[in-house]
């Protein structure tokens, strides 16, 4: 494979680096902030975010595992530690095949709403302030553009 | 808190939503194709990856986990984890009370060899080619505005 690697210029690995670092260091920093303030992780309230935007609160496990780009049985395992927290419940669902349901408890939902305006704070210090609209336009259109081509690539 | 929180506009909330579904798409997806590909994951390859840009190829952990935004906990467990699969050794320094230090191995170096032309060709068509140069280039700059403020944030 070697021979045919296409390196990256350094151009391109410059703009790859800043995105790699700005990746480690904006959701490190937002969640040992949110975790500081709430005590719920990034993949906490990343799960809480999904299941608090669906009708009732309820999605299949494998559903949340593809909406958050995980493995089944990271999301599994996770939302095994989170019930143990009484974040949410799951709910077997041995009659259609598709597998169990993940449901938010009140529990859950009071943590979000705790954890929301930290979140919320931390994300326009961190990422909204230090950019003019005009920049976070650009932000979001190559990001979007990025997300379709991950999509049309789809293994 | 709540009543004084800025809620974020539906813009600037697009533009965060944008970059959370990158970052988790983008590493979600590249992490798998590398693991699939040459065994390591996201962190190790991240791991290997500072450490085969130092001298000697060693770091104290402590430094590595401050490079990574990781907890130093997390990066000793992580660590540990490594040095069993033979790709790091962990050397205790007992005498400047700074902490122990990990050195990359010959066969550490012989993965991320391995494993570099595959991450290369996925960054490139997952990441580089569906931009522009100019998109490349106002990208890296507000990666790196963004970055700036998390230094200056610095708890």
């Amino acid at each position: 494979m070697t021979e045919t690697t296409r390196w990256l210029t350094e151009t391109e690995q410059h703009a790859w680096r800043s995105f790699v670092r700005l990746q480690d260091k904006l959701v490190g920093r937002l969640g040992r902030e949110v975790q500081a303030e709430s005590g719920l992780s990034v993949p906490d309230y990343g799960v809480l975010v999904h299941l608090t935007e669906v009708p009732e609160g309820r999605l299949r496990i494998l559903e949340l595992a593809r909406a958050m780009e995980w493995e089944k049985s990271r999301m599994s395992h996770h939302i095994g530690r989170m019930a143990k927290r009484g974040l949410v419940v799951r709910e077997e669902c041995i009659d259609d095949g598709r597998g169990a349901f993940v449901v938010v408890t009140p529990a859950g939902r009071e943590a979000i709403a705790t954890a929301a305006p930290h979140h919320v704070e931390a994300v326009r210090r961190l990422f909204i302030d230090p950019l003019s609209p005009a920049e976070l336009a650009v932000f979001a259109q190559i990001s979007n553009r990025i997300l379709e081509q991950l999509e049309k690539d789809r293994p």
